[in-house]
């Protein structure tokens, strides 16, 4: 999209920091000379994820600091992807960086009903900042998207009716829904690591990554043909284990897939019976011969 | 559109072929020859819309044939645009373009729940046609639309699904629709003529295209700033009839705009106490000094 707008894309992934212990999304991080060094007076904008995806990561309020002193400096447009904003494990908190100063005038911040509030697949979401941007994007969606389903609008509104009166409260589905995924996230990070991959526990959001390379030898990646090894890693376990993944280098740009070509993207929000037959299954594999 | 994928679009317009007496939307026809000379070796695909928005127009099987015969002749593909399939008033019938000898290999045929339901915000539709065809009409919607709101899509199947079954039976919704529209569509017709405008009665669809310069003296068209007439009477009679159509020239090619400059869309799809307000208003306007 950026290209077809005109634009160069520049990309910069975040990269562990460690190398042994227990991974924390927050062990993945950006390189503060290499963003630093991406900013100059032709840049245009930014395009932040946090909570992240594929990793997990909450970006925190320093990270966020040296991004929005960056936009600051060279006068960038900020995209804020914050989808996962109500899924965010304790200690961590979510900061919108419309927030920071001097942001909001500089920020469009998308939002997601269907990670809001668990429907992924009504479609809708939003997006909103000063009204000298949004005039912009009113011009696209005008265009491109018209419209959004009306009664699937009405069914959001009437849910943030209904939890904006609950904030706070016990029965606040922004609060028990990551309550509930705080406990699969644990179960998930504790079968992969019995059977040997090396999860990073993510601090938002619902998906975990994990290194398979010490169960390389239990996979037989000839049998695929693609040319990266995480998508014949996840296209093997299919088909041979039963068992579903998403290759994390589909996240990436061509000269970083490699940072997780071994790894492997996995979903938690599952039934506790869902999630205890994909521990089974990696169990009895990795008995097997 | 077709500009963006490097084609270079060629606009054929219904030309009304009688200048007296009462117009029906089937007095609305292509030129043969026209149509047949812009068919070439080049020629990739063929747009079609029936039944017809704005004028309302259903096309007949002779006139089927002959793009039929152009587009097997040409090896041409046909985008059939049927989404007022079953709003067709009597004795008018609806034929799919697909159904002719040779098309359906040929053809994609696209529908609309909006159009079918009366459901206009739900915003889903669909494309059938032959598999090698729909493959690449998969790769798109993969990739652009990614998924329609599935509560919606469930909602639109069990409408069908119930519809199916009522099929030709008096409580049928495809039946009763256009019975009650045809009513609707008379009454405005006649507030329309009763008023010095000559409208184009629609054989399907619900909107009626009518030409206004008889009251040309009664609209103060300096007063709006737009190039074309047909904007500037729409916005002038919004602000100071408050009577709201659509200007029809937003359907036209920039050669063929001109050919329903004096004209008006409205919309008849509403109850018959917003219908007769209309009338009122349009009377009043009428008889006002």
């Amino acid at each position: 999209m950026v290209r077809a707008a005109g634009g160069i894309p520049r990309f910069i992934p975040l990269r562990l920091n460690k190398t042994s212990g227990k991974i924390m999304s927050s062990d993945w991080v950006l390189d503060p000379t290499e963003l630093t060094n991406l900013f100059n007076s032709r840049t245009k904008a930014i395009i932040l994820n946090t909570p992240h995806n594929p990793i997990g990561k909450v970006f925190t309020q320093k990270e966020l600091e040296l991004i929005a002193d960056l936009c600051k400096k060279w006068n960038v447009l900020c995209i804020s992807d914050e989808v996962y904003e109500w899924l965010v494990y304790k200690p961590c908190k979510h900061i919108r960086i419309a927030t920071l100063p001097g942001m909001w005038e500089r920020t469009i911040t998308i939002g997601s009903a269907g990670k809001t509030f668990s429907v992924t697949g009504w479609k809708i979401g939003w997006a909103y900042g000063p009204a000298k941007l949004i005039k912009n994007l009113q011009t696209v969606h005008q265009n491109c998207v018209y419209t959004c389903s009306t009664p699937i609008q009405e069914a959001v509104a009437q849910g943030f009716e209904l939890e904006l009166g609950r904030l706070g409260q016990p029965e606040s589905y922004f609060l028990s829904l990551p309550r509930e995924l705080e406990a699969k996230r644990d179960f998930m990070a504790k079968f992969l690591s019995d059977v040997g991959m090396v999860p990073t526990i993510p601090e938002g959001g619902y998906f975990m990554v994990a290194d398979w390379s010490a169960l390389g030898d239990k996979v037989n990646l000839e049998q695929e043909t693609d040319e990266l090894k995480d998508y014949r890693f996840t296209k093997w376990m299919s088909k041979n284990v039963k068992l579903q993944g998403i290759p994390p280098s589909a996240f990436y740009s061509e000269p970083h897939k490699s940072l997780v070509e071994t790894s492997v993207r996995y979903c938690f929000i599952k039934t506790d019976e869902k999630l205890q037959q994909a521990a089974d299954i990696l169990q009895k594999w990795k008995a097997s011969a």
